[in-house]
Protein backbone atom coordinates (compact mmCIF):
# COMPACT_ATOMS: atom_id res chain seq x y z
CA UNK A 1 0.00 0.00 0.00
CA UNK A 2 1.50 3.17 -1.21
CA UNK A 3 1.95 5.61 1.99
CA UNK A 4 -0.71 8.55 2.14
CA UNK A 5 1.58 11.22 2.23
CA UNK A 6 3.86 10.07 -0.78
CA UNK A 7 2.08 11.65 -3.75
CA UNK A 8 2.11 10.53 -7.51
CA UNK A 9 2.97 13.79 -9.57
CA UNK A 10 4.17 14.19 -12.78
CA UNK A 11 5.52 17.18 -13.90
CA UNK A 12 5.36 17.93 -17.63
CA UNK A 13 7.94 20.17 -19.18
CA UNK A 14 11.74 19.44 -18.22
CA UNK A 15 12.99 22.89 -18.77
CA UNK A 16 15.14 24.88 -15.85
CA UNK A 17 11.74 24.90 -13.62
CA UNK A 18 10.89 21.53 -14.21
CA UNK A 19 13.59 19.85 -13.63
CA UNK A 20 14.75 21.75 -10.44
CA UNK A 21 10.62 20.47 -8.78
CA UNK A 22 11.41 17.03 -10.25
CA UNK A 23 14.50 16.67 -8.39
CA UNK A 24 13.54 18.28 -5.00
CA UNK A 25 9.95 16.20 -5.15
CA UNK A 26 11.61 12.97 -5.96
CA UNK A 27 12.96 12.95 -2.43
CA UNK A 28 9.76 12.33 -1.04
CA UNK A 29 7.06 11.39 -3.80
CA UNK A 30 6.62 8.98 -6.95
CA UNK A 31 7.84 11.95 -9.78
CA UNK A 32 7.14 11.19 -13.49
CA UNK A 33 8.85 13.98 -15.68
CA UNK A 34 7.49 14.62 -19.74
CA UNK A 35 9.25 16.14 -22.28
CA UNK A 36 8.72 15.91 -25.80
CA UNK A 37 12.69 16.29 -25.81
CA UNK A 38 15.00 13.69 -24.54
CA UNK A 39 17.90 15.68 -24.19
CA UNK A 40 15.92 18.05 -21.51
CA UNK A 41 16.49 14.90 -19.32
CA UNK A 42 20.28 15.49 -18.96
CA UNK A 43 19.12 18.13 -16.44
CA UNK A 44 17.96 14.95 -14.22
CA UNK A 45 20.35 12.38 -14.83
CA UNK A 46 23.59 14.79 -13.93
CA UNK A 47 21.72 15.40 -10.30
CA UNK A 48 19.95 13.16 -7.46
CA UNK A 49 16.56 12.21 -9.44
CA UNK A 50 15.17 9.49 -8.42
CA UNK A 51 12.05 9.18 -10.84
CA UNK A 52 10.97 8.14 -13.96
CA UNK A 53 11.04 10.07 -17.17
CA UNK A 54 9.31 9.41 -20.36
CA UNK A 55 9.85 11.13 -23.21
CA UNK A 56 5.93 12.32 -24.72
CA UNK A 57 4.52 14.13 -27.59
CA UNK A 58 3.01 17.23 -25.36
CA UNK A 59 1.06 18.32 -28.15
CA UNK A 60 -1.18 14.59 -28.53
CA UNK A 61 -3.63 14.42 -26.06
CA UNK A 62 -4.05 10.63 -26.36
CA UNK A 63 -0.23 10.20 -25.49
CA UNK A 64 -0.69 11.88 -22.40
CA UNK A 65 -4.13 10.43 -21.89
CA UNK A 66 -2.08 6.45 -21.26
CA UNK A 67 0.09 8.44 -18.94
CA UNK A 68 -2.42 7.19 -15.70
CA UNK A 69 -2.77 10.95 -15.37
CA UNK A 70 -6.12 9.98 -13.67
CA UNK A 71 -4.13 8.68 -10.83
CA UNK A 72 -1.80 12.10 -10.33
CA UNK A 73 -2.13 13.61 -7.16
CA UNK A 74 -0.73 16.91 -8.86
CA UNK A 75 0.31 17.64 -12.12
CA UNK A 76 2.49 20.48 -13.06
CA UNK A 77 1.99 22.14 -16.54
CA UNK A 78 5.84 23.78 -16.69
CA UNK A 79 6.81 23.98 -20.05
CA UNK A 80 8.25 27.34 -21.53
CA UNK A 81 5.02 27.38 -24.02
CA UNK A 82 1.82 29.20 -22.69
CA UNK A 83 -0.55 28.63 -25.17
CA UNK A 84 0.75 24.42 -25.11
CA UNK A 85 0.14 25.25 -20.78
CA UNK A 86 -2.89 26.65 -21.59
CA UNK A 87 -3.93 23.64 -23.89
CA UNK A 88 -2.63 20.79 -21.45
CA UNK A 89 -4.59 22.23 -18.36
CA UNK A 90 -7.57 22.29 -20.30
CA UNK A 91 -7.62 19.18 -21.50
CA UNK A 92 -6.49 17.29 -18.68
CA UNK A 93 -9.49 19.05 -16.51
CA UNK A 94 -12.04 17.59 -19.64
CA UNK A 95 -10.99 14.05 -18.74
CA UNK A 96 -10.97 14.77 -14.72
CA UNK A 97 -11.84 17.65 -13.76
CA UNK A 98 -10.83 16.57 -10.18
CA UNK A 99 -7.23 16.25 -10.68
CA UNK A 100 -5.27 18.91 -9.04
CA UNK A 101 -2.81 21.06 -11.61
CA UNK A 102 -0.55 23.73 -11.54
CA UNK A 103 0.15 25.82 -14.92
CA UNK A 104 2.39 27.78 -15.48
CA UNK A 105 2.28 31.35 -17.49
CA UNK A 106 4.94 33.07 -18.55
CA UNK A 107 3.48 35.97 -20.02
CA UNK A 108 1.71 38.01 -17.40
CA UNK A 109 -0.62 39.34 -19.94
CA UNK A 110 -1.67 35.96 -20.87
CA UNK A 111 -2.82 35.41 -17.12
CA UNK A 112 -6.64 36.42 -17.35
CA UNK A 113 -7.13 33.90 -20.35
CA UNK A 114 -6.25 31.32 -17.24
CA UNK A 115 -8.07 32.92 -14.38
CA UNK A 116 -11.46 32.54 -17.06
CA UNK A 117 -11.02 29.28 -17.76
CA UNK A 118 -10.43 29.04 -13.79
CA UNK A 119 -7.13 26.94 -13.94
CA UNK A 120 -5.09 27.48 -11.15
CA UNK A 121 -2.34 29.21 -12.46
CA UNK A 122 1.63 30.38 -11.55
CA UNK A 123 3.10 33.28 -12.71
CA UNK A 124 6.70 33.34 -12.34
CA UNK A 125 7.31 36.94 -14.16
CA UNK A 126 5.10 38.19 -11.76
CA UNK A 127 6.60 37.09 -8.54
CA UNK A 128 9.57 38.42 -9.55
CA UNK A 129 8.55 41.99 -9.94
CA UNK A 130 7.03 41.81 -6.65
CA UNK A 131 9.71 40.76 -5.00
CA UNK A 132 12.23 42.90 -6.89
CA UNK A 133 9.87 46.09 -6.04
CA UNK A 134 10.05 44.97 -2.47
CA UNK A 135 14.09 45.01 -2.29
CA UNK A 136 13.14 48.76 -3.53
CA UNK A 137 11.36 49.06 -0.34
CA UNK A 138 14.76 47.92 1.77
CA UNK A 139 16.19 50.98 0.36
CA UNK A 140 13.68 53.53 1.42
CA UNK A 141 14.07 52.36 4.70
CA UNK A 142 18.09 53.16 4.72
CA UNK A 143 17.35 56.88 3.18
CA UNK B 1 14.28 69.09 -6.72
CA UNK B 2 13.78 65.42 -6.67
CA UNK B 3 11.04 63.86 -4.07
CA UNK B 4 13.32 61.56 -2.25
CA UNK B 5 10.50 58.90 -2.63
CA UNK B 6 11.20 58.96 -6.38
CA UNK B 7 14.00 56.71 -6.98
CA UNK B 8 16.48 56.74 -9.42
CA UNK B 9 16.38 53.14 -11.04
CA UNK B 10 18.59 50.80 -13.78
CA UNK B 11 17.40 48.58 -15.28
CA UNK B 12 19.95 46.43 -17.28
CA UNK B 13 17.86 43.63 -19.42
CA UNK B 14 14.28 44.39 -20.93
CA UNK B 15 13.70 40.61 -21.28
CA UNK B 16 10.13 39.65 -20.12
CA UNK B 17 11.10 40.39 -16.51
CA UNK B 18 13.04 43.60 -16.88
CA UNK B 19 9.69 45.15 -19.11
CA UNK B 20 7.56 44.13 -16.84
CA UNK B 21 9.69 45.74 -13.54
CA UNK B 22 10.04 48.58 -15.45
CA UNK B 23 6.34 49.44 -16.50
CA UNK B 24 5.58 48.57 -12.77
CA UNK B 25 8.11 50.59 -11.61
CA UNK B 26 8.10 53.72 -14.13
CA UNK B 27 4.57 54.88 -12.28
CA UNK B 28 6.52 56.55 -9.29
CA UNK B 29 10.43 56.47 -10.23
CA UNK B 30 12.66 57.36 -13.07
CA UNK B 31 12.99 54.41 -14.83
CA UNK B 32 16.05 53.85 -17.38
CA UNK B 33 15.95 50.71 -18.89
CA UNK B 34 19.06 48.94 -20.70
CA UNK B 35 19.30 46.32 -23.50
CA UNK B 36 21.75 45.98 -26.23
CA UNK B 37 19.20 44.76 -28.57
CA UNK B 38 16.50 48.01 -29.73
CA UNK B 39 13.75 45.81 -30.50
CA UNK B 40 13.32 44.43 -26.81
CA UNK B 41 12.23 47.90 -26.00
CA UNK B 42 9.10 46.82 -28.20
CA UNK B 43 7.83 45.12 -25.12
CA UNK B 44 7.73 49.04 -23.50
CA UNK B 45 5.86 51.06 -26.24
CA UNK B 46 3.32 49.22 -26.67
CA UNK B 47 2.07 49.17 -22.72
CA UNK B 48 2.17 52.01 -19.77
CA UNK B 49 5.84 53.01 -19.69
CA UNK B 50 6.79 56.13 -18.76
CA UNK B 51 10.76 56.37 -18.93
CA UNK B 52 13.58 55.91 -20.46
CA UNK B 53 15.19 53.59 -23.05
CA UNK B 54 18.95 53.44 -23.94
CA UNK B 55 20.62 50.96 -26.34
CA UNK B 56 23.56 49.95 -24.79
CA UNK B 57 26.44 47.08 -25.48
CA UNK B 58 25.69 45.39 -21.86
CA UNK B 59 29.16 43.60 -21.95
CA UNK B 60 30.89 47.35 -22.30
CA UNK B 61 31.28 48.21 -18.77
CA UNK B 62 32.92 51.23 -20.26
CA UNK B 63 29.67 52.15 -21.80
CA UNK B 64 27.84 51.31 -18.76
CA UNK B 65 29.86 53.92 -16.91
CA UNK B 66 28.49 56.54 -18.98
CA UNK B 67 25.23 55.98 -17.67
CA UNK B 68 25.41 57.94 -14.32
CA UNK B 69 24.99 54.80 -12.44
CA UNK B 70 26.90 56.50 -9.75
CA UNK B 71 23.25 58.13 -9.12
CA UNK B 72 21.47 55.21 -9.28
CA UNK B 73 19.56 54.25 -6.21
CA UNK B 74 18.95 50.69 -7.57
CA UNK B 75 20.35 48.79 -10.29
CA UNK B 76 17.98 46.08 -11.25
CA UNK B 77 20.70 42.78 -13.42
CA UNK B 78 17.73 40.81 -15.19
CA UNK B 79 19.05 39.39 -18.33
CA UNK B 80 18.94 35.63 -19.09
CA UNK B 81 22.62 35.33 -19.14
CA UNK B 82 23.92 34.47 -16.01
CA UNK B 83 27.50 35.25 -16.53
CA UNK B 84 26.58 38.76 -17.87
CA UNK B 85 24.38 38.84 -14.77
CA UNK B 86 27.06 38.27 -12.92
CA UNK B 87 30.01 40.29 -14.44
CA UNK B 88 28.01 43.32 -14.66
CA UNK B 89 27.18 43.30 -10.61
CA UNK B 90 30.99 42.52 -9.69
CA UNK B 91 31.87 45.25 -12.41
CA UNK B 92 29.71 47.53 -11.30
CA UNK B 93 30.65 47.42 -7.44
CA UNK B 94 34.26 47.90 -8.62
CA UNK B 95 33.00 51.24 -10.12
CA UNK B 96 30.95 51.79 -6.62
CA UNK B 97 30.41 49.02 -3.71
CA UNK B 98 27.83 51.69 -2.37
CA UNK B 99 25.18 50.96 -4.98
CA UNK B 100 22.64 49.00 -4.00
CA UNK B 101 21.94 46.58 -6.42
CA UNK B 102 19.93 43.03 -7.16
CA UNK B 103 21.18 40.53 -9.71
CA UNK B 104 19.22 37.61 -11.38
CA UNK B 105 20.50 33.98 -11.15
CA UNK B 106 18.45 31.22 -13.54
CA UNK B 107 20.66 28.25 -13.20
CA UNK B 108 20.43 27.77 -8.97
CA UNK B 109 23.32 25.96 -9.32
CA UNK B 110 25.20 29.09 -9.81
CA UNK B 111 23.66 30.59 -6.94
CA UNK B 112 26.68 29.63 -4.32
CA UNK B 113 29.10 32.01 -6.61
CA UNK B 114 26.87 34.95 -6.78
CA UNK B 115 26.30 34.63 -2.39
CA UNK B 116 29.77 33.75 -2.61
CA UNK B 117 30.74 36.96 -3.82
CA UNK B 118 28.52 38.58 -1.65
CA UNK B 119 26.03 39.76 -4.46
CA UNK B 120 22.48 40.97 -3.86
CA UNK B 121 20.46 37.44 -6.07
CA UNK B 122 17.66 36.55 -6.97
CA UNK B 123 16.67 33.05 -8.19
CA UNK B 124 12.94 32.77 -9.70
CA UNK B 125 13.24 29.56 -10.84
CA UNK B 126 14.33 28.32 -6.72
CA UNK B 127 11.40 31.27 -5.67
CA UNK B 128 8.80 28.77 -8.21
CA UNK B 129 10.21 25.84 -6.63
CA UNK B 130 9.15 26.62 -3.73
CA UNK B 131 5.95 27.91 -4.37
CA UNK B 132 5.01 24.99 -6.28
CA UNK B 133 6.08 22.62 -3.39
CA UNK B 134 3.49 24.63 -1.15
CA UNK B 135 0.45 24.12 -3.73
CA UNK B 136 0.72 20.20 -3.06
CA UNK B 137 0.61 20.80 0.79
CA UNK B 138 -2.63 22.35 -0.04
CA UNK B 139 -3.12 18.71 -1.78
CA UNK B 140 -2.27 17.46 1.60
CA UNK B 141 -4.62 19.75 3.83
CA UNK B 142 -7.72 18.05 1.68
CA UNK B 143 -6.62 13.86 1.60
Amino acid sequence: MRDRKTKFIIIIGCGRLGSELAIKLSKNHNVVVIDKDETSFERLTKRNFIGFTRVVDTNDMAALKDLNIDKADMIYIVTPDDNLNFMLAYGIREINEEIKLAARVNDPLKKAIFIKANVNLFCPIEDSVNQLVEELDKVDEKI
